[in-house]
């Protein structure tokens, strides 16, 4: 179901030219311009606003301000700037904070949803979940302490999200199913309506990990009628290296749900610091301890230039470059070995495009270090092209194949060692 | 025992010509000169190196060497940050490490200390530790699910830690005792060796939270035979508004505790991705999401600015400021209706002396809008002047404990209401 594309370079820059996003670019630090950078699901690259907004914040909130900073503005920012992310996610106003990271928050809710299903005993998820999210569940499970158990349900193939293998796993022994919306390595995504309604019909909570979706397609948390969610702001949303997670509760599930991490942010009067711990009302019961403002405040440029282009937009254009990216496989890859580790079905992609090598890694390495293109690389074998729509051209993606198929005929890995260490 | 000052404003100046720390306020941004700020132990002074840092990171690492950062120093951070922290407190290499909050640390390193004393049931702290303290170790012993409980031991007068109330309730069913090194409100300091000793006695794993201690007074958790810590770097170490904390755990333990927040950057190697977890070797595996680079980054400044003037230099212009402010408070404070909520002895004072006073919350007010002093202010009656050696002057005491007296004899306080959020 491709469109069809023309494949050489004059192609690639027709499509530029009719690229309605393309000006966005400008609104991004481009320090290396002939480096190809197709790493949005791992780190995004710096907004001009956010270099900017963190001067800002260092010289004038916390270096003049001091201390007055925490009522001009810190105290808001993680709602603030959360209720910035819930547009993205089809969340409502107080739905979703910024806090702690990805692994914390998925912690936090987790928890809180074990306990508010007592004797269920199971977590239902995938074997090509994020590991650090099969870690905590883990944890979780632990920490929950009646038994509970993770039970995960292994892909079909190891690009597929096991959709039949879950919904036969889900009884009403399940107190939650926990999977991630867009998987890391295929950037397979789940049916979030379909996938949450069959977990409902059998009494579970859902929590989803959007961290390789939010920012590269359009997510509708409240249509889907989803529970509990969690996800990172350094990939597609370009908050900065490590940039604090967010977390959402359904609004009707929030006065249910109680912090299992109960910090002072939390509490219902924070600065009044009475002994006993109250809930706070609504969603700032699950701040813990104080937000991290400086990673905080770089989160908002991202996501404002993501609202500005609008997610339908930015689908668009991410399924587009991703078909391209398909259609420059066939013609230019698969000759060469490279298998295809992504769905071809186009509603079921995310915005990275996997291909299958054996000497995945020491091609990666050779593309790094010979071939100015930054991909990123997952073991065994997965060599991952991820587009971030809002600065990522079409000509970048032909260069960016011409390149990898460059590396394979002239046999330029062949420097490389096969230990590398793919720090992403 | 306190030495005698002079009660003029030429005493204060000719205090501040023998102050052998004077030069290092030039590393600090100060914008309002005009301005008191007294307020390290909630929110320290932007140093100038964290600005020029900060820029650094932003620009340099994040905007052009993006996701190379992480090889090029980022992973490395928490651990290398950490290290020079450790140096502050008496840790050894590898002791100590960046990490999330202060609320987050202590849930982790709590919780793993439960487990690792099975069988035991109490937590013992005291009533003046901070209320997020109290609100984490509740939620630490629910997760434990052995039916655990938080036992908090009144402080006699609410000045002083209830010193032979804890040696009286330690036991054989005692886990963990946790403690506030410095206490936030009086800033009474227990003896850290004592207390360590007699919890040991018992068979009790011991925690610090150093918070309102490091940087302020040497600190040396080695010597002390210390288990576990965590700390804050935002107040004495002007790490910048909520930046990451540390936690520390004796190197002998690191093997037999366990992360019950099992994230990824914990696993022995967070890159292979395997779906099982494995702790990794010594503290890493306190770690759990990625870390906040850019609050991380900004922490390192304010570290090495103590390092540079060395923490007994530092405890001495600390020791002689507190008390220059006892002098001042007998011959100015007391006499207007101020009662001192701190300790007299100079080796249980911390680096801040707390003013009683019933309409201290106006007053408070009066000085910050009327009077060009930033104090803190904590219910019900406690007014704090924190002192920062490497920044604050005898003479900013001085004229902050004349604006206080004016403040009272000129009723400026009278014009404010009662109901005030300080937000520290």
């Amino acid at each position: 179901m491709d469109e069809s594309f023309g494949l050489d370079r004059a192609a690639a820059l027709a499509l530029d030219a009719q690229d309605e996003l393309a000006g966005f670019r400008e609104a991004f630090v481009v320090a290396e311009p002939g480096l190809i950078y197709l790493l949005a699901n791992s780190l995004g690259r710096l907004p001009k606003a956010a270099a900017a907004r963190m001067a800002a914040v260092v010289e004038q909130e916390w270096g003049v301000r001091l201390i007055r900073g925490w009522n001009e503005g810190w105290m808001a920012l993680p709602q603030r700037v959360g209720d910035k992310v819930g547009q993205l996610v089809g969340a409502r106003p107080g739905e979703v904070l910024l806090a702690d990271s990805t692994s914390v928050n998925l912690y936090k809710l987790a928890l809180a949803a074990l306990r508010a299903r007592p004797g269920r005993g199971k977590i239902l998820t995938d074997d090509l979940n994020f590991p650090s999210d099969l870690y905590i569940l883990q944890g979780v499970a632990e920490a929950a302490g009646q038994g509970q158990r993770l039970q995960v349900v292994p892909s079909p193939d190891g690009i597929h999200g096991p959709v039949a293998g879950l919904l036969a796993a889900m009884d009403e022994d399940t107190a939650l199913v926990a999977l991630s919306l867009t998987l890391f390595k295929s950037g397979y995504t789940y049916d979030m309506a379909a996938v949450t309604a069959a977990a409902h019909a059998a009494g579970a909570l859902v929590l989803w990990d959007l961290s390789h979706a939010v920012g590269a397609l359009p997510i509708d948390l409240h249509a889907a009628g989803a529970d509990l969610a969690v996800g990172c702001t350094y990939k597609y949303l370009c908050g900065g290296p490590g940039a604090p997670a967010f977390l959402y509760v359904r609004q009707e599930l929030q006065e249910q749900l109680h912090n299992p991490v109960p910090g002072w942010m939390g509490q219902r009067k924070p600065f009044d610091l009475a002994l006993q711990y109250a809930d706070a009302p609504g969603l700032a019961r699950f701040l813990s301890g104080t937000p991290a403002i400086l990673s905080l405040a770089a989160v908002e440029p991202g996501v404002d230039l993501l609202l500005a282009a609008g997610m339908a937009r930015v689908r668009a254009k991410s399924a587009r470059q991703t078909a391209y990216l398909l259609a420059l496989w066939r013609a230019f890859l698969q000759p060469l070995g490279f298998t295809l580790k992504s769905p071809l079905a186009a509603e079921q992609r995310g915005s990275h495009v996997t291909f299958g090598h054996p000497e995945g890694l020491r091609i990666s390495q050779a593309l790094k270090e010979e071939m100015r293109v930054i991909p990123d690389f997952r073991r065994p074998d997965n060599l991952r092209y991820a587009v971030a729509p809002l600065y990522n051209s079409y000509s970048e993606l032909y260069e960016a194949v011409q390149r990898l198929a460059q590396v394979v005929t002239g046999r330029v890995y062949a420097r490389y060692a096969d230990d590398g260490l793919a720090v992403t």
